[in-house]
C-alpha cells in the first residue's frame, strides 16, 4: 500500500514514521510540511537519520498526492483535515485523520467545541478506536482516529458503560499526560525550566477531549452521560494515565465489574488487564500499542476507579493510527505493532 | 527556646534542620537517631555541612532529652510518639509530632486505618493545621502536625465545607505528590529508573490519609462526609497538588464560592488564593510554606474543582511544624518561614 | 537457533528478552535466576506481559540448558559466566557474555581491576565490539560484549588511534550515563529523590572500563595508551555521552580527521557519523543499536574532541550482544535490530 | 541601601529578588523589564506573589534609576551593561552587572569572543569572584560578576594554579548545567520533551567562558594558560558540575594538592572542601551560594582531576552578586546568604 503523510514534522508524524519503517505492506511515498517544505525529515528530526530520505513536500497539489497514495495520514491541526477529505472525495484513496475534525457524529458539538464551522459535515466516516469499533472502520473511507486523553478513558469506562454498572452521569476523569502531547512548538509553558520538577492542571471544565468521551460513553451505554474531565501535565515524555471515577449501580458487586472487562476486552491483544486491585504505570506500555487497565472497588463510597495507561503518541495517536490502517487493509491487526514496551 | 528533633535523619528531620538554622529563637539541641547514633548529620545529609556540628544521639533516654528541652518535634514512624509523649508527660516540654499517632480526636479511627492500639487515646492533644486550629495549637501541649496529602485536600475544601456549599459526601480527592513523600529508606519502587519519566497511582480507596481528611472536613461542616481518595506518584522530588471535585448544593453560585474563599483566608500569609479559574503548580511554592489555592466551576455538571499545591516537606511537614511552634510559643508566625519559594 | 538467557532479571537481562522477541530466527528456551526461580519474567516485568509464558529456572543444572540451547546469553554479575562457560567447554553451544569476564587478553589485568581470580584464562573467547572485530566474531565460541561506557569511548576515538593523529597517552574520556546502567538493585545512591534533579561523578580515576579502553585503544593504534576515564551519573534512564579528548600529533589538520572517521565507519549501519562539528544526544539513539558520532577540532589547544552517544541497554548490553549473535549465526547483522530510535 | 534591578524578568533577575528579599539592609527600589513595563513581577513569576508590589519599569529614564538607587545590578544580555554604566558614570551609584561586559581586563579580549564594540573599555571595573578578588571589590565602582561555569571552573582550579602545582596549558574543563542557564526565552532546544530524559554537548571549542577562565587562571598563576571548555545540558532545574583535568607538575604529590586548597579556602564560608577522594553533587548545594570543591589524583596518568558544584543561579549569578554587594557596602558577606541549600 502506498502511504503519504501529512504534517509529517509533529510528534505525532514522526512517530506514525517511526512505526512505519517496521510495516512490510505500507511503502510511505509522500509526506508533507507547509513550514519545512524542501526540508529532509531527518533535518528536523535526527534520530530518523538513515530511515527515509525522500524530502517533505507541499500539500498544495493534495490532488497529486490522493492520487498517488492508497492511504492517507493526517497529522495536522484541527480544521485542516476536513478541507483535505472534501478535496478528495471522489478519489479511491483512504484517510485517516490524527485530529478531531471527524471524530463527532455530530457536527454541532465539534464547531461548538473547537470554535469553527465543520465544512465537511455529511463526511462519510467512522470514529477510530478499534476495540470498540472495528467492524466500521474495515470499510470506512475516512477514519476520525481517537484522542489521546480520549482512548485512555473510554477504554477504561467501556465496560463499565456497556455492562450498565455505573451512573454515567456521575463519571469524573482525573486525567494526567506526559508533555509530547503538547506538541513541539516552543511555549513559556512547555520550557524545560518551567516545567520540569513542576505538576498542575490545566483547561479545567472545558478541555476539548470532555465532549469526545461523552458521546462515546453515551453510545455504548446508550445513557445520558455528563462527564467532568481535568488533565493534568506531568514532567515527563510520554504516556497518560486516567484515573476514571464513578458512582456504582445499586447492586452492583465487585465480581459483576470483573466479569465486565474481561468479557469485553477477553480478545484484544493492545488491552492488557491488570485486574481488580492493579496499578497501570505509563512506563509499562511506553513506546507500545498497548492500553493497561485495573480497577478499584471502594466499598465504602460505593465508587469503582477505573486506571488506565497508554503512551500518547502510540496507542493515543501514531500506533491507534497504524492499528486502524491494519484493519482497514484487512492485515493482521498487530502488523508493525508487535513490538514490547521500552522499559525501563 | 531548646528544642529537639526525634528521628532526624529522614527527609522531614533534615528539613526541619534546614528550617530552623533561620530561626532565630530556636536552639537546636538534641537531634536523634537509633540507626546512626554517635554519626554527625552531614555525614549523612552532606547538604548541611557545616550547619549543625551536634552527634546523633539515641534517644533511649528520652526523660534527659525532655528534661533539656522546650519543644521536641518527633519525626519517627507512626506508633512512636506515643511512646514518647506517654514518657514526657509531667514534664513542661510540649510536642510536635509530625507523624499520625496525634492527629485524630478518635483513637478508634486510628487504630481501624493503621493497625495498631494506641497507648495514649487520652493525650492533650491538638490537630495542627495552623489556619483552621490556630487558637488551639497556642496553649497545647502535644500537636499532631497535619499530614501533607491532609493539609493540601483540608485547606482546599474547608472553605466548601465551612460555608455549606458542597455535598460533603459526593468529594474526591485526586492528589500528586513528588516522591521526597516516600521517605528516604531505598526500595524497588522508588528506585530512580523503575519511577523516573514514570506515572502511576497507588494505595487506591485505602491511603490512610483519608480518614484524616473526612475528620477534618465533617466537624468543619458538620455534616457526614465521605471522601474518595487517591494518591499518585509523580517523577519529582517534592510538591503535592490535589485536585478536589464536590457536587455543588442546590443554587450555589461562582460568587458563593468566591465569597467563601475569600472569607476564610483572606488574614492567612501562607494561602495565596489564584482565584476562580487560577491554576496553582507545585513548583510556585517548592522550598517554602505557602499552599497555593484556585478553584473553577464546571456549570455543566455543577461540580465545583478546587486546586491546591503546597511542598510536601515544608507545609506539609517541616514548616507547618515550624508554623505550629511559632504560634505555640507566641512568636510571629511567620518566623523563619518568610521566604520566597525556590524557582524555577 | 534456541537461545537461553542466565541472569534474565537484570535490565540488559529484561532488554534482551524485549529484543529476541523482534528476532525470527532466535527462540528463546531457558531463562533463569537464581533468587527469582519458579516465577514469571511478568512478575518482575510488567512491561512484558503477554511475551513470554516461561518460568524462571534456575540455572544449577547448566549442562541441561547448554545442550538444550545453541546459544547462551549471560548477564551476570562479573565472575559467573567464567565458571558458565567452563562447565560447558566440551559442548557445542556458544556463549555471549554481557558482563567482564571474558573482555580482556591478559586476564592479570581483570584481575587486578576485578579483584577477583580468573578460573578460565585460557578460554577461546574474542571481544565482542562487532564493528572493530567482527572476523573473530563469526566463529566465536565465547564472545565477551564490550562495555557499555568503552562501546562508546571506543567507537568514538578509533579511527583517531587507527589513523595514528593522537598522542594514545593523552586521552581522557569524561563519560556521562543514565541510571539503568546502576542496575536495578535498589540503594540509596540510587533512590529517586537523591539522584533526580542532581548531577555528580562516581569512581574516578579507578573506574574498570579504563583498562577495557585502554586495551583496545593499544592496540587498534598498537601504540602505548594511558586514559583518564571519568564517569557520571544523568539524572535520566538510558543513554551513554562520551566526551572524548585528546591532543593531535603535528601537523594533523581537520580533513585528515574526517577522512579517519569516514573510511573506518563509511559502511557501517549502526554507526552514524554526524561529521565535524555535530553534537550525538542520547535521546537520538534511545531504544536504538546506533552509535552516534561527532568531532570538534580546537585549533587553539590542538585537541579533538570526539562526541559518540549510545543507549547504554542497546548498543552497550543487549543490542550489541543480539549483534554478535547475527555475526555469529551467518544472520543479517540488522536482524531485530533495525529499528528506529524512540524519541521524544 | 537602595537598590535597583535592570532586567528583572530573567532567571538570574527573579532569583535575586528572591534573595534580596531576606537582606535587612537592602531596600528594593525599581525593577526594570522593558518588555513588561507596567506589569507587577509575579504576573510572570507567580511564586513571588506577595514579596514584591512595584511595577516593572522602562530604564529609559535610567538617570532617574541612577539617582535614586545607592546600588544596581544588572540582568541584562551582554552589550547593554556597558551603556548603563557609561550613562551612570558621574553618579555615586555603584554597579554589579551580572553579564560579560565588565569581566575583562582586555576589552580585546572580550570584543573577539562576543563579537560587540566595547564602548567603555576604560570603565573603572574589577572582576567580581569573590573568594579571590575581595579586596578589589571592596571600593569598585563597577563589579563585573563572574559568570556561571567560570565561577565553578576557577574555584577547583585556582588553589593548583596558584600553588604551581599544574601546567596550567593542559587544563580541560568538562562542564554540565542544569537548562536555567539557558534562560528563559522558549526555543526549540529547550523544549522540555526536547531536553528531558536526553544529554548533549554544545559549543564545544567556542564557549565564551573560556577566555574568562585562561585570563583568571593565568592572572592567578601567571603562566601561560590555555584551556580547553566544554559545556553539557543536564536535564535537570539548577545546578553545574565542573569535571577539570590537569597534568601535574613533576613531582607534585597528593599531600601538596591537599595542602593548596586547604591554604587558599581555609576561611572562605562559601567554599565546601570534601576533600581529596570526594564528590560534590549539584543537589547538595542548590539554593545556595556554596560552592563545593573536591579532586582526585590518577596516579597512572599523573593527572588532578578537580570537581565543583554550584548553583548556576546562587553561587553563579545572584547570589555571587548579592556576596558581592555584602562586600562592597562593609556588610557581613553572608547577609541574605547564610541558607542551607535544599535537599532533596
Amino acid at each position: 500500500m502506498k502511504v503519504s503523510v501529512l504534517g509529517a514534522t509533529g510528534y505525532a508524524g514522526a512517530e506514525l514514521l517511526r512505526i512505519l519503517y517496521q510495516h512490510p505492506q505500507a511503502d510511505v511515498v509522500h509526506i508533507t510540511s507547509e513550514s519545512h517544505t524542501g526540508e529532509s525529515i531527518d533535518s528536523l528530526y535526527p534520530h530518523l537519520r538513515g530511515f527515509y530520505d525522500m524530502k517533505l513536500e507541499s500539500m498544495q497539489d493534495i490532488r497529486a498526492i490522493g492520487e498517488d497514495s492508497d492511504f492517507i495520514f493526517i497529522g495536522l491541526p484541527h480544521g485542516h483535515a476536513m478541507e483535505v477529505a472534501r478535496a478528495l472525495a471522489d478519489l479511491p484513496v483512504r484517510i485517516i485523520d490524527l485530529g478531531a475534525d471527524f471524530r463527532f457524529d455530530d457536527t454541532a458539538v465539534y464547531e461548538a467545541w473547537y470554535h469553527v464551522k465543520h465544512t465537511y459535515a455529511d463526511a462519510p466516516r467512522v470514529y477510530g478506536l478499534a476495540e470498540l469499533y472495528r467492524d466500521a472502520v474495515r470499510s470506512a473511507k475516512i477514519i476520525g482516529n481517537a484522542g489521546c486523553f480520549t482512548t485512555a478513558s473510554i477504554l477504561a469506562l467501556a465496560p463499565l458503560a456497556k455492562s450498565h454498572l455505573i451512573d454515567t452521569k456521575s463519571i469524573i476523569v482525573d486525567a494526567k499526560s506526559g508533555v509530547t502531547g503538547a506538541g513541539r512548538s516552543p511555549k513559556l509553558a512547555n520550557h524545560f525550566p518551567e516545567l520540569y520538577d513542576n505538576f498542575r492542571a490545566y483547561n479545567v471544565a472545558h478541555h476539548r477531549h470532555t465532549p469526545e468521551i461523552e458521546q462515546a460513553i453515551a453510545e455504548i451505554a446508550d445513557e445520558e452521560t455528563l462527564i467532568n474531565f481535568t488533565p493534568h501535565l506531568v514532567p515527563m515524555g510520554r504516556g497518560i494515565l486516567a484515573t476514571c471515577y464513578a458512582d456504582l449501580k445499586e447492586g452492583v458487586t465487585p465480581e459483576l465489574i470483573d466479569a465486565a472487562y474481561e468479557k469485553l476486552y477477553d480478545k484484544e491483544f493492545f488491552i492488557r488487564l491488570l485486574g481488580r486491585g492493579g496499578y497501570p504505570s505509563t512506563k509499562e506500555v511506553r513506546g507500545s500499542n498497548f492500553c493497561d487497565i485495573a480497577w478499584h472497588v471502594d466499598e465504602r463510597t460505593h465508587r469503582v476507579v477505573a486506571l488506565s495507561a497508554i503512551d500518547n503518541l502510540v496507542k493515543g495517536a501514531a500506533g491507534q493510527a497504524v492499528q486502524n490502517f491494519n484493519i482497514a487493509c484487512g492485515f493482521d491487526e498487530k502488523t508493525a505493532l508487535d513490538v514490547a514496551p521500552m522499559y525501563p
